[in-house]
């Protein structure tokens, strides 16, 4: 262990404070990469029930508060963290607007487009920096696709095709409260063909099922689904995601136009294949789930959110990035409920 | 060059005679697949344009008439292969079915339903057998995918997905009287989807676009597409159609289900992998078109047909098989110029 | 079938008229490529075995003959195919190069370098063209390997690696008769090595086992081997060839260089992978032997022998090639053997 | 950054205090890997030139100092990495032997066998533990190769084939006093042969080129090699080394058997594919060169060094392997320079 992490006295910088709402996986996640990153400090961690935020604290440093108030009454914040459950994103993001304290949101913002939109003049008019959470642009391979993309690659963009399938559904509960499926899982693709091509759909069309799991469709959720998304430069954005491959979580992105094609492979733990006489090229299951998956995804994002701001520079990924999302990922749920095309 | 090309007399079989309307591109496939199968015999080429037969029966054997009838009169035929312009086709069928001369018709079989749903009855009523060309549910790797996806190799299947995409646009004349990209073209991905599972959509949406060239637009066509086929058992089918990929002709299955994925790969003209300071894994881009790719796959079809015939057993692509793809295909077209959902 | 397999009579050619010694497995392979060649004749078939030739002549033509002599009485000949046993060769070509006619030799031509030098005087004597079938230089990847190599698309060479990896071990007996190991089998590689290179090895060494099946040991032989040859340029060749690799006949070639590396990779029946829980991208193994892998080639490779003589160009592989492998693959033999270095 | 990046209080266990010999680039590596690791404290960093040190602990922590006696006046240690240069390992890991502190030395140990093996006593009789780094051993596919060839996955061995070639060879000056190629670089190959195969070989074959830069040669010393070791069970493996490939460094192990064969793939930045009218699948070429490419080995090496320290168990590359690793490695310089076969 090192007994000065962040490195020579005479490269000390002035670390950004960083308080963070919300104590379970995603928490876990970001105080890591807070404790982690040589320009910030993890002050505080915000949870109503305190032994949870006091766990995380034990762990990865920062103080366990009850409340926004009671960490400000300990120490000076600059940046929060909000990853506590969707449904008190927009009080908290109220509080720590007032506070002139800079966003980093998990997505989605909230699961209702008016509150959203009643949200976001709060946060324009305390002139908060706030991020959304899509890391998936961070991602390498996404963001040097996006690259390429921008340098002309594939010319004139035409199709854009994106798989999303998870290694297996997520517990009942956690799926009752989701959102739906669209809200809690497209909504990461539905971003990056709206990044990836720099343009909003006019028309969303969404046919789903429920193969994986009958107790999903019960809950009123489908588990299996494609989207189309036209661009109003005549671009089509597929989608297709379920809840469960076997094979691991599978990612993928392809992008095709005038001049050619770029596609992402799926990330291997191994680099291992295996010939016999059943088979070649044999290759071992996709192992990881998001966490690990997008491990560099989503520290990047932090650097990035942290980068913005010491340099004072705009969000990369902002409040209308959210709400743009949310609101395909709604039009995606009622084209699949009501069997027909929705405009935009 | 064989003298004896056919093999030992003691091997000879009854040929089954084969007469071939039209002489265009496929009717040179077909003429040198006759010709070079061991258990067929190319009688007559029928042409009004007896000149373009004349080419074809120099160069493969056959003689060149202008009318069926005319052929009737010098031989006796067991088998015609219909590959005459999509317009020609229903009238050619009927006589042939008058005649008792068992039918290999190329895809589509007309572009027009009510007229498809009458042909129907004089097929039925003179009981000959009849196949439609859709070859490549014979191309071996997507026949040996269906194998897998029957023996449970993906468990219960959950979704399709077919690109199809081709090096270039063919002229304009042949696009505007081709029926449109989705009879013309998107044709083979549904009777694919609909072979692969088994069943037939009761959802189409497609939604395109014409990217490649504005001409094509302006002759009431698009270029480019994506089409969602819902299936009664919620499996969900997706199709994506470019007339331009500059890589070449890409054409990729991927069946998904509850036990895994299958997928075929593009078949490449060499083997071939270069690695240099600007990039590793580089490979030459996909040369053949259809006849070159498909190659195997016309060959196989044919055997099918041929062998169907000596053994009195239904064909295994049959009328219903194409009504049914055209059928979707009109969806298809009905789906993006109106911009909704077509149920079925 | 074909009435007029050759094309239109205006198209006409002069034939090569051919006669083929041998009656095996590679005479089998050569008399249907000859049977289906455009530009040549299957005239005649000689095996003292008359039995045996009459069988391939009623399946491909030709008639059958226990003689050269015999056959020369019935009808002239230009070309000549020698698969016989490779102990018949040399007193066969002495034959042939005496009546004029022009000579395609399987390799090896023969297993001793006195005889070889021998009776390359009589063929120098009678100026015949001599082809030796080292068919991989015309598989197409192979071939546009070299082109790429020729083009400076690697640079400046330093290494070649070879793998050469059988399916299966061929039956005793042939074992024993083969001529050992390296002349059977890595002859071929050998042969690649100096087309590639351009070079002929100033040193040879080899370091063999028994290790697939201990008859093979038992009958003087070896199963496993890997070879280095030394180029004059210092350019490094290296092969590895097993009698037995259960996933398949495996054949690859790497070339590497100042400025990149080409690979060829194997080449697969079925285009199909199969990801499950237990592996993802498993694809089939590699069916076939070197008749089907090498299909291409053995097409090719008699094509450039015809045209060689219809254009009256050197043989593009020749009696030196031939010889130069031969000296190789017994350097090989004895380098294993001593446990030493072989100079040339 | 985390005030508490060790985790808990309550998880606290006692620290291997750390002491580090050299400063250059392996010294920061395992710096930062000591620095990092929760059950290590680095406590000094011990070079002559005092400067090289400060720098390091400026930035991961520990004193900089001298010589091994102050830095034991300063506080106690109970483990020493040694990466200064070679020709100081045996002095040091005497003097370390005699003070009771575990050793962690970096290969090669020394590049003279007779003084190699006179420490091996000093280093004996002390009871120290000794780990040589042979990091490769670590790398996650590698280790799931040998778990899998272990498991019986390629059955009976028969031949290791292993691809090493860096992106571009080092200074003049280092490799002047590098020890020669196959002392620096192959040795990290011949320790994964004998790891792999379990066994050592009885017979080193080497044959090698100047082909990247004259400069070498001139320094005599080689860029380009091929070896073959043969294994007392009649194994057979090839390692092929360069100084420069231009399109990364390229580092594939290949291992073939009775059952069938299993093959690491290169690790790749991005996970990223470009198809175009010039080519399809180009992939980025490999940037990283080992400190990245093996970041992951190097530190799941020095945690498997912990760890054996921790639980008392003997370090899993031990002294023998690296004096075994050098005489093939000599054995290759000597066969290399001889043209001749050397046994074991």
């Amino acid at each position: 262990m090192s007994q000065n992490p962040q490195g020579p006295v005479s490269n000390k910088i002035e670390l950004i404070r960083f308080c963070l709402f919300g104590s379970g996986r995603m928490g876990v996640e970001y105080a890591r990469i807070i404790a982690e990153h040589p320009d910030a400090e993890l002050v505080g961690i915000i949870n109503p029930n305190l032994a949870s935020a006091t766990v995380l604290s034990d762990q990865y440093g920062g103080k366990p508060f009850r409340s926004l108030t009671e960490c400000l009454e300990s120490s000076e914040i600059d940046a929060a963290i909000v990853c506590s459950p969707t449904n008190t994103h927009l009080e908290i993001i109220v509080q720590l607007a007032q506070a002139g304290i800079a966003i980093f949101c998990e997505k989605p913002i909230d699961l209702n487009m008016a509150r959203v939109d009643q949200c976001i003049e709060t946060v324009q008019h305390y002139k908060v920096p706030f991020f959304v959470g899509f890391n998936r642009r961070f991602d390498p391979s996404n963001a040097a696709l996006r690259t390429r993309v921008s340098n002309g690659d594939v010319g004139q963009l035409n199709m854009v095709l994106l798989t999303s399938r998870d290694p297996a559904p997520p517990p009942l509960d956690y799926i009752k409260r989701s959102g739906g499926y669209f809200c809690d899982s497209t909504i990461h693709d539905i971003d990056l063909a709206c990044w990836l091509t720099g343009e909003t759909p006019v028309e969303v069309f969404t046919s789903a099922s429920c193969l994986v799991d009958a107790q999903i469709g019960a809950a009123g959720d489908v588990d299996t689904a494609m989207t189309i998304l036209k661009m109003p430069s005549g671009v089509l954005c597929h989608i297709n995601n379920s809840r469960k491959a076997v094979y691991g979580f599978d990612q993928r992105v392809e992008v095709f136009g005038s001049a050619g094609m770029l596609q992402t492979q799926n990330q291997r733990d191994l680099l291992l294949s295996h010939s016999s006489a059943a088979a070649t090229d044999a290759q071992p299951p996709l192992k990881h789930f998001f966490l690990e998956r997008y491990e560099q995804s989503f520290a990047l994002e932090m650097s990035d959110f942290i980068n913005g701001l010491k340099t004072g520079s705009a969000p990369s990924v902002g409040y209308l990035d959210g709400r743009r999302a949310l609101e395909i990922a709604l039009a995606c749920d009622v084209s699949r409920r009501e069997g027909r095309v929705v405009r935009l």
